[in-house]
């Protein structure tokens, strides 16, 4: 299908565009009460998740209602420990939860590696099918997965930490066990991530929410090491890398096979371009609370922030998921800034 | 009177040392099982940092048992706002937790400033008072205090947050009443300190624990200007400055009127080393997960750490808090471990 809009599939690969690509990071969501709105006539967010048609739905509203320059499939990067056998709750206001973990060699032999993606994943993938045909080429569609160190997080910790201690305790108790179930977590997302480029993906997207809590050297052992297959298995559409928080592995990011790097807010752009050159696009990264800010305010923070970019190699976001609190006027005003910036680098 | 181990103190002013001080952050604390027996004769947390005889005995506990190079003071940061109007709770697995929060003008007025520090925290002082007899010179007495920008996040948010929105919304909406609030804490803290000092504290430490959530301008603006201010008002003992997460300040924190600068376990010491220079000690930085492996382990990631510093101006502790499960012989590993280390720059 040809894309009226393949503005971010351009700056991904570092060609020439008009203007700079915008998106938010989790703008299908709660901002928006017409998601609000499917999303009440559910049971909770797992039936969403699982319900192609509504999945699609609300895939396609930002696009409809914000107008921004790509969407991103709405789903789980829990869906993956899930498909592994470990099913995940969404508790309110405490957030995921596992009935069981892997933290013993034998949780680790009832995890599941060898399954069909399309057959126990396929409602992503139909969601896919579904929000390409009503996006009609208008935009791009991103596809994404959450990277192996985040998922390996939530299925030895069990839920959200500060600390991800349980987590990381394996990593000295056990470093083979590690290695082991980071292992199938990577063979299953290459799986789970080609399916959904099958399936219409025109970009994708990995997250490593996660990154930022260990320090270099071992997320280089069992973060970016497991990364970096993922970035080289996947040649069909560009792939973006967001580590968040890794500001120490932006020299490593930098090199590996991907086309854009998400830089988080605390991270300084000018900074992180000097280490990347003009090899790779960066997307990001205004702080999500500028957007609380009045609309004359997130205007010129918008500004200030494509001001300070010297190059073609932009993807405008968030340094963060949008969070749901945020008027989508002023989300708006933000997109309606970056479209109408005039002094492209 | 006379300390019979002043290491930690030579080691923050730069003099000669004759092997690196070792003390652990929150080594007053649930690793001790004679701690867990003092804590669970009370009612709970609160009762124990308000009761002086009994924070004054888990004080010094670490000095008999651990055999640490210092003492710090058992506390909370929680008991500065407190003492300006906001009661706090700690709940079970939640975390701290207010009741009232300042977001508008109407609550900061309901603020207290002008208090006499004896009389809202004397029992603060009393336990260093006591702490102080107890260990009878043998190590010095570190005091200690959150930070402005952390305390006010407390303040302002009500709550622990991975991404304490509603404190950085206020820096979008409101800045003049986060310069306000961040003034009222930073003199009230001030005083504090010096309260601390005055009792007995022969060093101090300053927690920025959510430094790392802001970018590099904001934390100037709302972070280190009232750091900062705390830093020059201390002069009667060493200042330590301890801002986690804050890797894109280094340099401003280096240029501050303080001793030691606290490095957190995702930091590289060798990075940091060469941004600082010779001008400044360095706190930290063994990543608090390492305690879960084995003896020999410990001590050969510990010996690692040791063998890369290449410089007089340390201090040895984890990069973090101890975490509560850590078994306590690890510790005394740990501990031994750099003080039987020969290779001392």
């Amino acid at each position: 299908m040809n894309l009226k809009n393949d503005l971010i599939l351009r700056a991904a690969r570092g060609e020439n565009i008009e203007r700079y690509p915008v998106w938010l990071m989790r703008q299908a969501g709660r901002i928006l009460p017409e998601y609000r709105a499917v999303r009440g006539s559910l049971s909770g967010f797992k039936e969403l998740v699982e319900t192609p048609e509504r999945a699609a739905e609300v895939t396609v509203q930002p696009v409809d209602i914000l107008d921004v320059d790509a969407a991103i499939i709405f789903s789980d990067i829990l869906v993956v420990p899930e498909a592994m056998g470990l099913e995940y709750q969404l508790i309110e206001k405490k957030g995921p939860w596992f009935e069981k973990t892997v933290r013993t060699e034998e949780a680790l032999k009832s995890i599941d590696t060898d399954f069909d993606v399309e057959d126990r994943l396929g409602y992503v993938m139909e969601a896919i099918r579904i929000a390409s045909k009503e996006i009609d080429g208008r935009v791009p569609l991103i596809g994404f997965a959450g990277a192996p160190w985040t998922i390996f997080c939530y299925m030895t910790e069990g839920q959200g930490s500060k600390t991800f201690s349980e987590s990381r305790k394996i990593l000295y108790t056990n470093p083979s066990l590690a290695h082991e179930l980071l292992n199938s977590i990577t063979e299953v997302t290459i799986r789970y991530i080609k399916a959904q480029v099958k399936a219409g993906a025109h970009m994708v997207q990995v997250f490593d929410s996660w990154a930022g809590i260990l320090g270099k050297e071992q997320y280089a052992e069992f973060g970016l090491k497991y990364m970096e297959r993922i970035a080289s298995a996947i040649n069909e559409v560009p792939v973006t890398l967001f580590a968040k928080g890794a500001y120490n592995s932006v020299v490593e990011l930098s090199k590996m096979d991907c086309n854009t790097i998400g830089v988080d807010w605390n991270m300084q752009m000018d900074t992180i371009r000097k280490t990347v050159g003009e090899t790779r696009t960066l997307q990001g990264n205004l702080d999500p609370c500028a957007l609380y800010s009045s609309h004359s305010e997130v205007e010129r923070l918008t500004n200030n922030m494509l001001d300070s970019f010297k190059s073609k190699r932009h993807i405008v976001n968030l340094g963060h998921g949008v969070y749901p609190d945020v008027d989508p006027e002023k989300v708006k005003t933000f997109i309606k800034t970056v479209k109408s910036y005039e002094n492209h680098y």
